[in-house]
């Protein structure tokens, strides 16, 4: 990580540890030690002092965090990573308040605090509340990992064709995306016809038919970034009312993206979207109208009835809603959209 | 879930539960609640009490749940998995000494014991213990998988040619498995000449030169279980000393599994592999020896050198000795193996 950078997430991680009058955070959730120390592997730990940013790995990855995270302390372990942590909270008598992720599981606290002897305090949502606002280099990530995605997308248009079944469309998407240098940001969907009212619906050995309709739901990971996009296809004759349903569910999405500027209410993002699908007297989706993305493909904030917060600069969340009517059919536009200083701008327009 | 195999699963629980005066178990990890109550949706979590087994999902997945447990009692909530487990327990005047799973995270365990007014223990490896042992049904379905996985590697040998890179051949797997109508077990690991001796490579842009070796470590999953196999194949000419390295590799995997019977020490199954290793003066790996696998790729048991169990019946292991050398080569096999009532069988022998 560029030095500047990661000087400037340390900064902001300290200034929100000190207003909770915690000195040191012990990371353990994996998108957060590759947000606060560059490193790409897994089995590590990180930990914020005042004074230094040490990541705790073992030799499998020692050679590779030199690399990523120039700028940290490398700590090559032997025994656990709570052992690892307690030997060093052993060593470093300037810490008097440390602080310990709350997602971490409770075995994973037993295990801390029988290594470690000062009193160890939970803590949520530092390091997640600092990853919401984007910088240059990240949304530039983000961009590119939605052009691989669109890149592919196009790449196996040609195999929407009757007789394939949705598992192998779901294949050829994927190895789209990894001849174009980048993995899934989740489990690619693809429903065929009445499958697609089933949101959580797993691609099987459905076949598409001479008139048949598709929706897929997929993602690229670029460098460690997630895109996350739905569209929907038609092949042959379709009805008028698949017709009618699409458009409401393109002037939901709309509807909602034009809501999106700093300062405004997640709640209400969330209600224009379902007010154009209720005034058309269709099933209002269950689920959320959209989430951040970023090094997960969800993360805060979540665009929902209930979220209280507001809209920053920097944010990049998803806009997806849908109709579902079982049996029938399922539709889902979602593109993900970077809040600016004065609006927004749509980061996957160019997918088909 | 067949209702006999279901009863069989609880009976072992309870038994368990009530070895630790436990009367209920709150289930919260994935696994463990596909193994009780035969659901595979996510976002739901499982009750085993004296009396009944509850699973409590939401709308989207309540006709799935219907289906796919129909043995226990369907929950359907409305707000957080928490609420509804504290709204459960407080109409179940027979629950007096309630558990969670100690996986938990401890975010999860204080909005559970906010929402549950009686004392709230939590406990390890009941259901993971339970698992490791496998009916005839299990091994059935991971020997299909290893099929797939077989059936798979088998078509990609034609495009083993020079100029291919890594991630298109992984890529070309994955899709492979996706038409046998499988998944992977995890992200597949190609790595070219000498990226196999990081035994965590990922598969990127190197490409197939003329004289080359491949390492291949990828796994199929069907119909929730795993399999997980590494092979290594050659292109053009070979030096013989990677010849003599593959030998010393397959014998001591030959000599590892040779041991492999109910009641053998783990650590003993560890040490014959690694003194094969040892006594050809080659550098003896970093890594486990093995491990176990079923509805994760990674369970219990684990085979290392301070592994104090031993093996029983029905247990389904790995064995997966490997040769690293930095900058020259790295080699690596890896087969499944179930331990039978007199010995072992190894169910990725069908794999090229």
């Amino acid at each position: 990580m560029d030095s500047r950078i990661f000087k400037k997430r340390i900064r902001t991680i300290r200034k929100k540890l000190s207003d909770k009058n915690i000195d040191t955070l012990i990371i353990t959730t994996s998108a957060n030690v590759t947000y606060t120390t560059g490193f790409s592997g897994s089995d590590s730990w990180a930990m914020v002092t005042k004074k230094a940013v040490y990541l705790l790995t073992d030799s499998r990855y020692t050679q590779q965090a030199q690399i990523e995270s120039a700028n940290c302390r490398v700590i090559e372990r032997t025994g656990s990573l709570s052992q690892a942590v307690g030997k060093l909270l052993g060593k470093l008598s300037s810490v008097k308040t440390p602080a310990v992720e709350e997602s971490i599981s409770v075995t994973g606290l037993k295990a801390l605090r029988k290594h470690t002897r000062m009193r160890l305090k939970t803590v949520a949502g530092i390091i997640e509340s600092a990853r919401t606002i984007k910088d240059a280099g990240e949304i530039a990530t983000v961009k590119k990992a939605a052009q691989i995605a669109a890149d592919a997308l196009k790449k196996i248009k040609k195999f929407m064709k009757p007789g394939i079944i949705e598992i192998e469309l779901a294949g050829r998407l994927d190895l789209e995306i990894r001849k174009l240098g980048a993995t899934n940001s989740f489990a690619t969907q693809v429903s065929f016809g009445s499958n697609a009212s089933m949101p959580h619906y797993q691609p099987a050995q459905r076949k598409l038919k001479k008139n048949d309709t598709i929706l897929i739901d997929f993602g690229a990971k670029y460098k460690g970034y997630c895109c996350d996009i739905t569209r929907c296809f038609t092949i042959g004759k379709v009805s008028s009312f698949y017709k009618r349903v699409y458009d409401v569910v393109s002037q939901a999405q709309v509807a909602a993206i034009k809501t999106i500027k700093p300062g405004v209410k997640l709640s209400d993002v969330d209600a224009a979207a379902r007010k154009v699908i209720a005034e058309n007297n269709l099933p209002v989706y269950g689920h959320g109208t959209g989430h951040g993305l970023g090094l997960e493909v969800h993360e805060a904030p979540i665009v929902t009835a209930k979220a209280k917060e507001k809209l920053q600069a920097g944010q990049i969340i998803t806009i997806e809603p849908g109709v579902y009517i079982p049996g029938k059919l399922g539709i889902r536009i979602e593109d993900d959209i970077l809040v600016t200083k004065t609006g927004c701008k749509v980061l996957t327009a160019d997918c088909p």
